[in-house]
């Protein structure tokens, strides 16, 4: 299918893991019902970013209710579910910042282990250790669908920009970011990386970002957005609680990549690492 | 050196190649007076850009007079000179888009023949081949100098961020980009691309533009930067023929890969090409 609407639910998230799963259906369910094929949903959607809190929010991917909750959704409304990202605990323990993506039967089609973990220091500004409590994934995340080729990485996974081509060139022509900026990065990094991502690699990003919730100890940024291959800004949210959409057309994606053909332009025998 | 004042020569290119280096010359100087210790010229600046000029303008560098002027400007003022790009002709007669780099004494420390070259078609907008008269490098171009360690790429060699990177995991901490974007892709992507490369890699980027001449056939777009490791601008031009300058501090790019230290996370073994 070469032009469909995707929906992206700016969720706000609350310390109660059954209210978000409620709300998070809720916003799948809008939606579909503004006609979107694929529903994004934001990094963290069932639990507060807070490394602390990680463990207790965790499931695993056999009995865990959110997964259940997406997987039904999927189904019911026939639509791609791209399930933002949950702790996930695994056989041996270990807690993973992960994406579970389901197809229009509920069928589970790929899940990306956020590879890059955010441990950062920013003096006044902000401080998160991800490695205190998680994991961090071992392979990058490119899914196969009926609406065509897509990538999935989380949050800081997007600062990599070798990440995206890998993605791009392993034949992703959307990459999906569902993650979480601060108040320092957000409004400093976010757009920037976004539509960075889209320009260099040709291809429709869609960052879904939690709402921002005043009352949390960590502020998200917001600002769910869609970007074309051209690096327009096609949707974007501003910090409150929203589902946007907006249409993704390859026909602009091939045209970019006619007019302006980069990926043929490349020269890896140079540059390889 | 941890500070110090680059200058940036938004020159007016004209069709008269002694007119262009007089231009050159004056501009150096005023970056010069200005306390630059970095002086960076824009591309093709002692030729129209136009492919079926770049042939005339050729010179090689053995006795071109811009090589000459460009080593007798750094050696008198005593400043690094990137010597934006002029039509390079080599021995066996093929022309390519190269800069050339000299020290503060006047010595060649560095020469850089552009990879990638620009054959693009946009309907209704910019149509450009300069593979019908020009040949491509085959290297990249990372130079130690007295002010640290700088990469430099030409124009559209900046689309690709696999380029970029590679510089930075050389050594490079200042990327300097020579380039004449167009009235089509220079307002969509110019300063999204400059910000990006430096938000990535954590450098400073230094973009040198020529100034619009609108009796030209190829209208630039200008816009030379300075952008921080942190993806600031810290000083930019609109259109016309001007020097501007800016402050490198590489105690700033220290606090930012301190901060966030991007370099480190990297997980090549994930996205290896």
């Amino acid at each position: 299918m070469s032009v469909f609407t995707v929906g992206i639910c700016q969720m706000g998230v609350v310390p109660d893991k059954l209210v978000n799963l409620d709300r998070a259906r809720q916003m799948i369910g809008e939606a579909t019902a503004r006609g979107s094929r694929l529903v994004v949903l934001p990094e963290m959607f069932n639990c507060p970013y807070q490394s602390d809190l990680f463990p207790e929010y965790a499931e695993s991917f056999q009995d865990g209710p959110t997964v259940a909750m997406l997987a039904e959704c999927a189904a019911k409304y026939q639509v791609i579910v791209v399930g933002g990202s949950i702790p996930e605990r695994d056989e041996a323990g270990n807690i993973y910042n992960t994406s579970f993506i389901f197809d229009e039967r509920g069928a589970l089609i790929g899940r990306h282990r956020k590879i890059h973990l955010f441990d950062i220091a920013i003096k006044g500004g902000t401080m998160f250790q991800e490695s205190r409590t998680l994991a961090a994934g071992s392979s990058m995340t490119v899914v196969r669908t009926s609406l065509g080729t897509m990538g999935v990485a989380i949050c800081y996974d997007v600062r990599f920009p070798e990440l995206a081509r890998a993605m791009t060139l392993a034949g992703a022509r959307i990459l999906i970011y569902p993650a979480a900026f601060g108040p320092v990065t957000g409004p400093a990094h976010w757009e920037l990386l976004m539509r960075s991502r889209a320009v260099d690699n040709q291809v429709y990003v869609v960052a879904a970002a939690p709402a921002l919730n005043a009352a949390a100890e960590y502020e998200a940024h917001g600002h769910s957005m869609l970007v074309d291959p051209w690096a327009r800004v096609l949707a974007v949210a501003s910090e409150v609680e929203t589902v946007i959409t907006g249409k993704i057309d390859f026909r602009t994606t091939d045209k970019v990549r006619e007019e302006l053909p980069l990926l043929k332009h490349r020269r890896p025998e140079i540059y390889r690492d």
